[in-house]
């Protein structure tokens, strides 16, 4: 465990900060740029880090965190802990958090499944109130290197607070997550996941499975592949330990989805010739697609 | 039928067109940017296009053509043809070109399969040298009004030339196609055909496909979608009319790729909770994805 830096004392003041001690447990992308972002707005504020000690090393030199350490017993202290690691091992950090909070807390996660998470939570003492988030923020690339501060700026946070539970802790969350920039939404954690598993989850398979398979299939012939190709495949870059993790959390919804598109590929694929299917589902695609246009806000 | 309009006395003078009188049929995107770049590149040649009315009258207040008629008898004197409406449009095309071209002529196609086209091309008489060709240049948009002469720059240009015919019509057109920016490379349509129904024609259908199955299953959630799924279903604006052509042009080899690619698909679907299939794919695809990103040339 690595012992507490020294703040340094030129830091300017800011307005107080909602949450004093910000354990974060998972510094990737969404982690490190949480620290960033509470960092620069809650200057007074501590952020606490768990991960492993590369990791660690990496984001003190970005000067994302101020207290590092391989060791969960580092968050102690906390009164707001976020679950930033692959779904499972949140799942796992949950079962250990009585343990190393010994006081109240504010608990929430940032993993893109919810069920799981919430209904782990159910086993957690009263005094750490969990609310399940999803920032719906991303980035080409994951990692700490590749942390922003302002990653959630006017995307949407989604937070799918349990049945009677937690109200004050949403509320504060909705706040914390407001001044980094983002927008809260408030959702069940079914909802959550049956839309995800359209919106993400069902995008990224098909783009890995395409990669795989074009490369298998054109393999000299790459060097011929236009704009179309290397957009349609782009989040075929993705880790597989993460989506590993999303997949077996959300396998019902998941499987749903690859089965309503594995029938419309089987649909195109016995009436290539006619192309009626496809005048169809061409048409339809076409339609879905201004309105996914359409329906995004304009962002920074 | 329109009448010739008179050529501007002030345009520059150029080195002497490849072609002097190059008829273009159907002025999408690709026929429209061939005609703006030929007629930048040879201020002195003529560029005659065939479309319907609405087109030619677009194509004309863009300056990109000399001459335009909605009847096929206007390419009476050209001396090369370029064949640019969908597949199965161009074979029709192809099997009237004799009647309205009388005299010695290069001809050519831009189609995206291209065995039809040259079993169709057999039956011309030896005066039209036909060699089969591919663009393989693209834009989000289609049309004329997004036609641009600097399409093809640094782009790769396939021809296919059918065994021991039209030897130096291939080299015309390399020479022609140079001059429009474009790399000229040679193929025959069997391997063309193989090839693009993993480059293009498979990412076109699985896009198409996503956006229905995703616009069908997450209807009210669009809003909260991602960078991912907007780039991943780019393609899904595609017109159905030209796909059609190419599914119907190249179904067996678009069926293998179909085929293959739902198989995948499938592995997945079978494994979600353990997740192995998932491992091995993602890192497969993650190993295509840089493969595919390294075999870009860097272009302008």
């Amino acid at each position: 465990m690595r012992p507490l830096p020294m703040l340094p004392s030129d830091r300017p003041a800011g307005d107080p900060p909602i949450f004093q001690r910000i354990a974060i447990v998972g510094l990737g992308l969404i982690g490190g740029s949480i620290a960033l972002a509470a960092r620069r707005r809650w200057p007074s504020g501590l952020v606490i880090a768990v991960d492993e000690k590369p990791v660690l090393e990496r984001a003190m030199v970005l000067h994302a965190i101020d207290v590092a350490a391989d060791d969960p017993v580092v968050m102690r202290g906390a009164d707001l802990v976020v679950l930033a690691a692959p779904v499972r091992e949140n799942v796992k950090l949950l079962g250990e958090l009585a343990e190393h909070v010994p006081g109240s807390a504010v608990v929430t996660d940032v993993g893109s499944t919810k069920r799981r998470m919430v209904e782990a939570a159910r086993a957690l003492p009263p005094r750490l109130a969990f609310v399940g988030g999803h920032p719906l923020a991303g980035a080409a690339r994951a990692g700490i290197e590749h942390a922003r501060p302002d990653l959630f700026e006017g995307r949407p946070w989604l937070f799918t607070p349990d049945e009677g539970r937690g109200a004050e802790a949403v509320e504060r969350l909705c706040t914390f997550v407001t001044a980094l920039g983002a927008e809260p939404r408030m959702t069940d954690a079914a909802t959550h996941d049956r839309l995800l598993a359209f919106l993400s989850h069902l995008p990224q398979l098909t783009a890995s499975a395409l990669m795989h398979v074009v490369g298998e299939g054109a393999e000299f012939g790459l060097t011929y592949a236009g704009r179309g190709l290397i957009d349609t495949t782009r989040l075929a870059s993705s880790p597989a330990g993460v989506w590993q993790d999303v997949c077996a959390t959300n396998a019902d919804e998941i499987g749903h989805a690859l089965d309503a598109y594995i029938d419309v590929l089987r649909e195109l694929r016995a009436d290539l010739d006619a192309g009626e299917a496809l005048g169809r589902i061409f048409e339809s695609a076409g339609a879905w697609r201004e309105r996914l246009l359409a329906a995004q806000p304009r962002r920074g």
